[in-house]
């Protein structure tokens, strides 16, 4: 037993929490998946609840990194999270590290994701890359030359909301048609509701997952619809940054063998000068659905 | 007469060359505007003819760099150009070079554009900058840290092929609903046929800022149209980098008086975040609509 490197990930539905080994930065000690709650103070109140546990599990806090689905500044405060009860100007980073007595790091969910991947995954080494988590909704961090950009406000990174449709579904963000309405985990349930896929009303993007892979030709027809809708918000931003790669993180990442190749596919013709672009590689995080947190636990 | 900078920018209807005074890099000493021809053998026979004109007008080709609204890799090769007779895979550089006997330097317009606003314009100072160059098409450029972002392939800084409506219009590219069928010369010319405008059948650019500046309320809501489309491309791109500044240039900088306050207001709405982005400006080109041309003779 010894204080450990703790990383908590926020995500809209659930929230992991894990340690990692001091001496192998690479390999997870252990792990807690808690639900999100659903007001802003009890989210508060859960991941203080949660990194207690962990620690005791552990032997102790050596450093709390946290990451949230949402515009985090360089204050610690999260000034908007649409996945997560629209908590607003909400200061985490103080409320946890006074009520747990240590120093806490705070930063966007995805940007430790590509963090963790730049580390530890299939983005060592590379210089320029767009990373896109798919959960609930879609985040996302861009580094260049090595360096994860922040931009002005430090909320660089954020193509979820990017409007693919004048004519979509509401967003949780107010506007509609974003791109994170299809190409993330809501996304695919509402595509499946669109498809009128038996069952669709209740279904869970775990259950399209099984049916996916189960062959089932309407699920696989939406995992295809799927796969066209993320191809398409890539190329849009490809269009922009022209990386060497785009890595796809998030929950979904356990299911790339569902849209991955047709991603990749629909990718090549929808970039601008696609077939001038073949340099351009997309590519699963290798660090798993946990990369948020392993990028929250390296931030010490 | 003395051998001068030539620049020369390639648009979608219109060539325009301009040759700098030596020590005054601010001062265009003159120009010529001639129509883009039909076919790419005619592009290229035209931009050796206006830049010979160019040449005997001012005494002669200190330089000459010219600006192609299409992807140029390093080799100064044009990939792709949806705008430009769809030319592919021309070598223009070395064309131009060996009719002229001069060097020759060929780079992106807009690129070129954001050359002359960070050198000479809006942008001097500013580090990160995204300009966007409305035309015939929408072209586009991003600097970050001061520098212009190239990208893997050379093709960073292209958004007006970003998809904005899955069920728009077909598009110069092939696909269908770019950014640039909403938000361009082109993509106001189809918002007024859409509006159902008197006329619209044949109208230009160049009319409906005429009825709009008349206050004609058909072209104002068609202009409103406009400044919407503009506004919430420009949010997908602030979202993804969260610049300092994104620069309006290309020939639709004239009208900025018909859009840009709407734009700009539209805009905040439309980013991530609105409320806590104040500090991201939307500012009009201040080289001018021949900034692409002035970037092009910075270039030696």
């Amino acid at each position: 037993m010894e204080s450990l490197p703790i990383g908590i990930d926020i995500g809209g539905t659930k929230m992991l929490a894990i340690a990692l080994d001091r001496d192998a930065p690479d390999h997870v000690v252990t792990t807690r998946l808690v639900p999100t709650p659903a007001t802003p103070e009890e989210v508060i109140s859960s991941i203080i609840e949660v990194a207690r546990g962990i620690a005791q599990d552990v032997g102790g806090i050596a450093s709390l990194g946290i990451g949230l689905p949402g515009l985090v500044d360089s204050e610690g405060i999260l000034r908007s999270a649409p996945n997560l009860q629209h908590m607003v100007d909400v200061p985490v980073r103080d409320r946890v590290a006074h009520a747990l007595g240590v120093d806490v790091l705070i930063d966007n969910d995805a940007t430790l994701a590509l963090n963790a991947e730049m580390q530890l995954g299939v983005a060592r080494g590379v210089d320029d890359v767009v990373m896109v988590t798919l959960g609930t909704g879609i985040g996302g961090a861009v580094a260049l030359d090595g360096n994860i950009r922040r931009g002005v406000h430090g909320f660089a990174g954020e193509p979820g909301h990017m409007r693919v449709d004048p004519n979509g579904p509401l967003c949780v963000c107010g506007r509609v048609g974003c791109w994170e309405r299809y190409a993330s985990g809501s996304g695919v349930v509402w595509l499946a509701r669109q498809h009128g896929l038996v069952g669709a009303e209740t279904i869970t993007g775990e259950q399209l997952v099984e049916l996916g892979r189960a062959g089932d030709g309407a699920a696989l027809e939406v995992w295809s619809q799927f796969a066209r809708w993320l191809a398409i918000g890539l190329a849009d931003i490809a269009d922009i940054l022209d990386p060497e790669m785009m890595v796809i993180g998030g929950g979904l990442v356990d299911a790339t063998d569902l849209y991955l190749d047709e991603a990749r596919s629909v990718f090549a013709t929808e970039v601008l000068g696609g077939p001038a672009r073949g340099r351009t590689r997309l590519e699963p995080a290798t660090c798993g659905p946990r990369s948020g947190a392993i990028g929250a636990a390296l931030l010490h």
